[in-house]
Parts: structure tokens; C-alpha cells; sequence
């Protein structure tokens, strides 16, 4: 339980606001690169941290972030020409730049320089590992590239996807946090999704008796949940969360990894990603065709769109046949939109005065109090941590120790990035 | 005409409101025994006086209303699974009984009794004559049950239905108050509606020359409309106004009887209850038939849902062609969405400061007078009526008396229950 | 750029703002005579200056504009019969006459002579040139009856139609006003669309290159837009704006005339009226045809109603292919989508503390500070211009002149209203 005051604190993240503030200090994931296909392709808007911008390709494959609104009348740029090596807005000719610079106003004469004196808000961006990241915060600030595994492997090892879920980041970041629920909302899965079948470790983890050891790492927090395996030997799962919004999975053996970027869109709503991707090999067909149907982390979306075929307006198809018969425990299809659903129904932005938290959750409780710890800092004009590349080198791992083999120590050797090397998984 | 300030003491039933600790005096008609049918059936929602629930009924046939949400982190229970003496939270599988007692904790060990310190709110409820009653108030103040005559008789003698209304309840209630309108808004259905029709006093009913005498019973209010009859003689109509929101029509001889509940979901929606039964007979095949088509004052419903089928998204599917021929009055089909369309289109709360009454509204004025009169009452400690079995004990009438004839006494005594005895109509 | 209290002045129209009763000085285009076709057809529902209004046609082929809810329970009266002479509730059978007045109570002894003092707000309204309009301003203000040129023309010399757009009046007037859009905007369209074809202007003003001329008229303002034309020579487009909220497009040789009206509906909420007329000759059957197909300044509508097919739901259509290509400049098909698109992706009401006007945008600033003027005048006392039947003898035009040529008085000459004489235009 937080105060309302401590609810607000960490959820809201506009302009202005601290959270806000310490996210702008990040690389943020915005767009998949199949956005922007190719140059001089449609605009796309982006709802990103309250505000909204407009993303565009120019004539050269550069990409450009910006505000989403003509400096002139305040028209959507949605509406634009992308042409010539920029964006035309359609109602008086306007032209901008990716920089979001005005370099074409055709009612001015061009020696009068109006245009140069115009420019959009915009923010600097990077095509990397097949996402389109922007820096929203202070130029001075820019910190180094993104270097999480997934961005460093080949375009062949990786498979991403995003999902629209009408909530605020936080809860759903918390329950990508939140490991003890995996034996309970995702039971029916471990089995039957064809990205979770027959390892080990799924026997294990649909033990729903847990318990935790979390350690702060330079990047956020490793998070080690606990069940019993045969007789003398524990099976370890460990959770990775990144700052500022981001989780691993942990692997079972034989699978890819997977991970999560937890983005606000605005207070209400949040961009879900998730990223598959295998160290050492490409994904196979069959994964492939897997995901693309909407199987594992992933899910099925409405065309066109990031929406979830599976959404609050239909109950999220609520098969209440399926859910007496276990096949899928809550009813409700896929881990993704399990997920989903619970979170949605928490309300827009979950009222976290009311809950009642307990061992199991002491992972989300370290993080809201690294995040408000964090944030704070930065308010005193204090660094965020996790901007160093290094710091985002760790991987999810799995594994089985004796009873009183050394946890600490096996996770953070089996959570160092090795690329191009196998991961740590039972 | 009321003040601002009046018309919202009058249509607020949320927590803590006078209206709302009025109205949390009362067994409450929540669901339908049908929306609940056997053990470990899916939960249901319920909103009441502004209240989220979730209802369910568990292995052992037992009912339960409770807060929506899980007390762990506020998932919507409605995702649960209802199996093996409680409802399960999907999320990490707290349990609750019927009581709201939290009963299992799976990551808490047992033996820290954690999970008996976890209680949602929950309120007593009872199945009685179809309907899942829910009491919200404090325990102490507990009332008898019900004893409506509805609740008293065989099953094949009553039909239920309910339907949502998007308005306050008051402007719905109203309605039912209401016995003038019939002549205008119903003319069309008195002779057409099979329900309704070839009474001798459904000729009389259609005149608009009406008069009220009003007296208050221990209940509520008892209403007599006259209208002429033959030469010499009066018709009588006789509505029940019953606290804290009952209504019952007027019978036509021949004909079941037919009352409403007009149930607070929030302050902008409310659940319009139809119990038509008869005291001495089952209904025919014929009278069940027609109900189960919309006919009556009951309506068609969207299937899996209490939207009718006509409502404000569609403009009630206006008939301008049946309303110029009169078919049906306002152009709209079906007695229960004339009264919704009309009272829907006063917008969601009546703004009752504008309003010019007249004397056929006298029941009206009444009703909210007694309303006020006893939530006032309460503030002040005062227990409200109503609560006695005894005093629920009426029934609503016609009858031809002559001019002269005594009314009150007449009226009163064909008000009576009398189980299993016929009712007095013509 | 504007401050935000500027933009609210400007913006909001209900009762008792500033705009609003200047606004309310002036006959208002509410409804197409179509709309109410015969004596005692259907009541229509008009939402005009934040009013929700019911008109109707009696059965003597009177129309009344009036409160649309019934005086006693404040029911809509779109629900009422028409018949007789007047509009009946038909809750309980109050009845209206055209003039809000109360004719009728059943349920009240006629002698009482209850019903006499009950009286709807209602509006004094006139059918002139195809156009119910009303007057909602102080009795004793009433000015004389429109007299624009499409109100004199035969009906058969004129085409009316009007659309929904979601967004306040005045940005939609602003682009009325703004003629130098058009060279981009809608450039694909000056060439291809059938009631725009093949004129030498069309072929001028694809010319990005324009200079303004604007003088302040006993009306509004006469706007001229010159661009280049042969050498030697300026093609001048002169646009009117006509208090309170009407433009007049510059026309093309051989084609019709064409006019706006920009209505408030709420301050979210406007109709666009589209007026087509010729002085000299009937609108011929293909010219007929293709605006009724959503041609020309007109558009295609949902059937029923008068929301445009392509509206901001569906992206207005957006065809990127037909964007890339320039056959619809900003992929958008038809013109007034076109505007529409963009004006409504500005906001329900355009943020103008953000916008950089240029030399272009003069007309628009001094069709604010016109607006601004009057209405500040009138909270003074002094009547607003543009009252005056001859003051509203003006027409658009378009022509050319030697560079050096006398612009304002030849504009001036062209601008004057002969009635059934030829106007003027290249």
C-alpha cells in the first residue's frame, strides 16, 4: 500500500512531471522500424510520454521525431506530404525537416528568413535492433546507445511485437515485475504454448509455493524466485528489471528469451512491447509463424492496428468453458491478454491506497522505491542509473541448485550477457 | 418544482449519501436467481447505489456479494474462478468465501493466519421469489425479509425481467408513480398489447379526464386515479408507491399483475425490475410467450445483456409512420421503452428545477416528499417504514364504484394481500 | 497568435457570452426547408449556439423553433405528435403551438386557465431562398430578413446541402476566409473535380505565390488574392466574409457561385452549410448530379444524417497512394473534407496561444478583430453591421488586371449584387 499522493508520484509521467522527467532521461523504444519501412513512407503518430508527436521518414531514410502539430495553425502533420526531404503539411505548403526545422514556408519570400525561425519541438532518434528509439530529454544529457541483448543481436535472432494496453505503465510493468504469478494466471500455458512446451523447468514453475530473493543490480533489480525441484535442489527463476521500464523473463531451456518494454503512451495508457530473441541461433520457422499468430508473449492484434483482437470492449472473449476446464485458468486466451486483462481491470490508473501487499510482492515494492528514489535524485539534480551500456548487459536465466548452493553468486554470473554465447536455463 | 439542492438529495444513492443510507435500509433486488443458476457458475457484476460488487455462488449452492476487486492488488473478481467453496482471484489465487473472508493465501504460509485478516466488504443476501436480494446496510438494522406478494407465490405464477435504464432512478420511478400517463403515451397498447387486452376497464382507462385521490399507507402512498365510467359511476385506478422504490400497476380483470423496482446501479444509471404474477393461477403458455417477446411491460432485450433492443443509440427505433397513425402513440413500440425513451430523454439526471407540475402530478410530489421526509428521518436517527412485513402486504386494484361510493375505505381494502384470493379488478 | 482568453472570447457561443449575443442579432440558417418537408411531418432536433432547440411544421404549414423539452417534466419533444395545429408531448399531452405557446393540459380544467401561462422559449423563424431561419435574439432587435444573393435567386438557380464537423465554428470560418490554402490544399481539385473544370483562373491559381489586398466592407471584409497571370498582368480572387459568419468563395467563369455559412452548434460542434447558385441560369442537371454525388464544395453524407461518410472515425478515408500520386494533395478526397480533415485535427477548439500567422493569415486577424470590434461594441450598446439588407448585396469575384491596375474599385464594382445579371469572373 502507497499513499494517493505516492500513486501519483509514480504514475504519472507528462511533461513536468518527476517520473517524467527521470524517463526523458532514456532512450525510449517508440516505434518498430516496419513503421517506417522505407523513405518518404506515410507519417506515424506517437502518443509518448503524454505528448503528442509525429514520426516521419524523409526522402534520405532519416528519421524525424516531432510535434505532431504545423507551427502555422496547429493542424495535424498526420495529414502530410513526406516528400523531398521533408514534411509537407497540406494546408499551406509548410516544410519540415527531421530536425523539425522549417525549411519551406511558400508564402514568404525566402530572403525575409521567416522560415528559419521556425521550428518544432522534436527529439533525437535511432534506428536500433529494429526499434525506432527517441531521447526526449535534455541534449546535454543524451545518453550513450541502448545496448540490451536484444539490440545487439542478428535481425534473424530477434522477433519484436507491441500491444496496445489501456492502462498506465505502472501495473503493467508490475506484473512483468511480478514473477509469483506466472503459476497461477499463466498455468494452462506452460504446457500447451507451443513457445513454453516440455522443458524442465515448466514442470517446476507451475509450483505455486515461492519465495524471493531480490538484489539492486547497477541497472535496477535482480529477481530471484525460488521453487522446490527433486528432493534437495531448488529450481531458480530469475526476473531482470531494467530502468526504467523494462523486464526479462526468465528462459526456459530450448526457448528464446523474452522481454518486455513497459512505455507510456499517456497517464492512461501504455505501449506493451515484447521482444523474442535467441543468443546463438535465428528463430525458427515454427516460432515464427508461432508469434506471428499471437502464441507466447505475444498476441493476436486487430489489422492495422496495436490493438488486441481479445480487448475490454468483448471481455477479452471470456470462455468460461475454457476456464472451468483449466485450459485456460482465468478463461481468458493467450499470456499476453491474461495479463492485459487483469490490468485493465485495475481501472485507468490502479488505486494503490487499497491493496494489500505481501512477501511475493516484495520485488514491485523495491522498484517503486527505486523508481521514487531514482526520480527524486534527479530532482536534486542527481544522475539516473542504467544509462551506461555496460549496466544493460545482463540476460533472465533458470537453474537448479542444491538447497544451500549460492543464489547470489550463480545469478549474477548466469545473468552477464555473453553475446553470441548460450544462456544460463533448465 | 424543486431547488437544485433538493433535486440532488433526492437522486444521490452512493455511500454515504442521505438517499444512499436510506435506500441501504432495504433488502435490495439485485439479480435474477437465473443470472446465478447453479453452483460454481460464473460471477456477475452488479453496480448498486454506486457500489461495485461481483456476486457468485459457490459449491455448496451459497450466494455471495462482495467487492469487485481483489483486496491483494484490485484485479476485477469477475475474472475469477469460482470453484471449490470460493471465488478465486486469477491473479495469484486468493480465495474468498461467500462471506468475503479471505481463505487462502497460496504464497502465505497458513500457519501466519494471514489470509483471515484479509476481509472484502460483503453484504447478507437471500433468494426469495426469484430474485437475489442483497442488504447493504448496517447488520444491525437488518430487516425482515421481504414479503411482497410477488415473492410469496408459486413459481409458475410469477415472471420476472429486468432491464437497464440510462437515467437516474428517480425520473424512472416517477413513471411508475405516474398512472396519468397511460391515457397518452400506453392509448396505443391498451387494446393491442396481448397482455392487455379486451378489459371493460381498459375502455374506461383511455379517457385523459383523470382525477387523483392519494393517501398514505404505511408503506407508501396509495394512488387512486378516477375516471368516468358509466353514467353515475367512477373508475378506479389504484397504484402502489411501496418505499423505497416499488411500484405496482393497476390490473385489468383477467389479466396477471404487474409491478416494478426502480434499483440505483449509480446515479446516472438505474435496473427497471417488471414482476408480473397472479395470485391463483400459473401463467398460461400464451402470457409467458408474450413476456418472453417484449410483450407487456416487459421488452426485448439484447441477448446476453438488460440493453433493450430500442434504446438511445438508435433513437428507441422511432416509428414516425406508426405514430402518425397511432398506432403506437410516440412512434415508439412497447410499453416499457416508451416510458424508458421519454424518461432517458430528460438527460441522465432530471433537472427538476424547470419542471411546472400539475395536479395529476400530486403522487409524484408525494412520493418525493416521503422520500426526503424519511431520509431526513434517518440522519436523525429515525427508522424508516416499510420495513415491517406487514406493511408490504398490498396490492394495486380498479373497480367501479358510484359517484358517491366511498373510495378510500373501498380501495383500502382491495389493497390487501390476501394469498392465494383473487385480486379486485375490472 | 492570440492569449487564450482572446481564443475563449472568439470561441464561445452560448448564452451570454459576448460572441453569442452578438451572433443573436442576426437571422440564423438553421435548417434546410427539406428537413421539414410538409404539414405536420416529424419534429426535427437543432443544436444551435449551445441551445438545444425542437422545430417543427404545424398542420397550417407554420414552423415553430422552440426548447426542445416539454415545460412540465422536461421531456423531448422530438418524442411529440404533430398534429393539429400544434406539437404534443406525448407523455401526458401537453401540446404547443408553433410559438412555444401552451395550448392545451388535459389533465387541467380548460377555465383554470393553467395552460396560458405555460410558454417554451421559443424563436421567431422565416423560410427565405431554401433556409429555415431563426432570429434568437431581443424582440425588439429583429432585423430585416437575409438578403444574400442565394436567397433571391429561383430555386431552381440554387443548391443547398449542409455537413456536421466536429470542431468550433471559427477555425471552419477561418479556412472559409483563407484563400491561400486552396493553391495546395486543394490543388489536386482544380482541375479534376467536375464542378471546377477548365477555366482559365483554375489554371492562375495553382500559383503558390499570392499576395493579399483587404479592405473592411459595411459587411465584413473584401479579401483580395492576387496571383501572377500573364505577364503584365495579376489574376485577382476576391473572397467576402460576411458578419457574422459567412464566406464567399471566388468564383470560376462558367461555374456556379459558391458560399458558406459557418453555424456554432455548441462550441464543439458546427454545420457547415454549402450554398451553390447561379444569377443568370438554372443549375443544370449534371452540375445538379455531381453535387449531390458530394462533388464540388459539397460532400457525401451518412445517409439520415449529416455526418460526412469520410469523418475523423475512419481517418476521413485516407488513401496514401492517392496522396503520393497528388491526386488528392493531402490524400484526402474532396474539398471539403479536406478542410474539414485538417480543421478538426486542430482540436474540438484550436489552441491559437500556439499558431505563427504570416502575411497570408491577414484576413483571418482582421476577421477576429472584426469579430472582437462588434461584439465588444455590443456589450456597449451599439448595434452590430451587416444587418442591413443592402449591406449584404455582395458577391465574389475573380478577374484580371494590369499590374498597375485600380484593384479596389474594380473589386468594389464587382462586388455589387445585380440581381440576375451576370457576376464576374475569369
Amino acid at each position: 500500500m502507497i499513499s494517493a499522493e505516492q500513486n501519483e508520484y509514480l504514475s504519472r509521467t507528462g511533461p513536468g512531471t518527476p517520473v517524467g522527467q527521470l524517463f526523458r532521461r532514456y532512450w525510449l523504444p517508440a516505434l518498430l522500424v516496419s513503421e517506417l519501412p522505407e523513405p518518404d513512407c506515410p507519417p506515424v503518430r506517437v502518443s509518448l510520454l503524454s505528448e503528442r508527436l509525429i514520426a516521419f521518414r524523409d526522402t534520405s531514410g532519416k528519421i524525424g521525431f516531432m510535434d505532431e502539430f504545423c507551427a502555422h495553425r496547429g493542424v495535424s502533420l498526420w495529414f502530410g506530404r513526406n516528400e523531398e526531404g521533408g514534411l509537407r503539411c497540406p494546408y499551406h505548403g509548410w516544410k519540415y525537416d527531421v530536425a523539425g526545422q522549417c525549411v519551406e514556408v511558400p508564402s514568404e519570400p525566402v530572403s525575409s528568413g521567416f522560415c528559419q525561425k521556425i521550428k518544432l519541438k522534436s527529439y533525437p532518434c535511432v534506428e536500433l535492433g529494429g526499434i525506432i528509439w527517441v531521447y526526449m530529454g535534455p541534449e546535454a544529457e543524451k545518453p550513450a546507445l541502448p545496448a540490451f541483448e536484444w539490440t545487439q543481436v542478428a535481425a534473424n535472432q530477434r522477433y519484436l511485437s507491441k500491444r496496445w494496453q489501456q492502462s498506465n505503465y505502472l501495473q503493467a510493468m508490475e506484473g512483468g515485475i511480478d514473477s509469483s504469478h506466472v503459476s497461477f494466471l499463466h498455468s494452462g500455458d506452460l504446457n500447451r504454448d507451443p513457445l513454453h512446451r516440455g522443458t524442465e523447468g515448466a514442470k517446476y514453475a507451475r509450483s505455486t509455493n515461492t519465495t524471493f530473493d531480490i538484489h539492486e543490480t547497477a541497472v535496477g533489480l535482480l529477481i530471484g524466485a525460488r521453487r522446490n525441484a527433486e528432493p534437495g535442489f531448488h529450481y531458480w527463476r530469475v526476473t531482470q528489471w531494467m530502468m526504467p521500464f523494462y523486464t526479462l523473463i526468465p528462459p526456459y531451456k530450448g526457448n528464446a528469451l523474452n522481454g518486455h518494454a513497459w512505455v507510456p503512451m499517456d497517464d492512461e495508457n501504455c505501449m506493451a512491447w515484447t521482444m523474442t530473441f535467441h543468443p546463438t541461433r535465428p528463430l525458427s520457422p515454427q516460432e515464427l509463424e508461432a508469434m506471428e499468430n499471437g502464441h507466447g508473449v505475444h498476441c493476436e492484434l486487430i489489422p492495422g492496428t496495436f490493438r488486441p483482437v481479445a480487448n475490454m470492449d468483448n471481455d477479452y472473449l471470456m470462455d468460461r468453458a475454457a476456464q472451468k476446464s483449466k485450459i485456460y485458468y482465468s478463461g481468458i486466451k493467450g499470456i499476453a491478454i491474461q495479463d492485459a486483462s487483469l490490468q485493465e481491470s485495475m481501472g485507468a490508473i490502479a488505486d494503490r491506497t487499497k491493496e494489500n501487499l505481501v512477501s511475493t510482492d516484495n520485488a514491485i515494492i523495491m522498484a517503486r522505491m527505486l523508481l521514487r528514489k531514482n526520480a527524486r535524485a534527479l530532482e536534486a539534480g542527481i544522475s539516473p542509473p542504467g544509462l551506461d551500456p555496460q549496466s544493460q548487459q545482463v540476460r533472465s536465466a533458470s537453474f537448479i541448485l542444491p538447497q544451500d548452493g549460492p543464489f547470489k553468486e550463480t545469478a549474477l554470473e548466469a545473468s552477464k550477457v555473453r553475446l553470441g554465447e548460450p544462456f544460463v536455463a533448465v
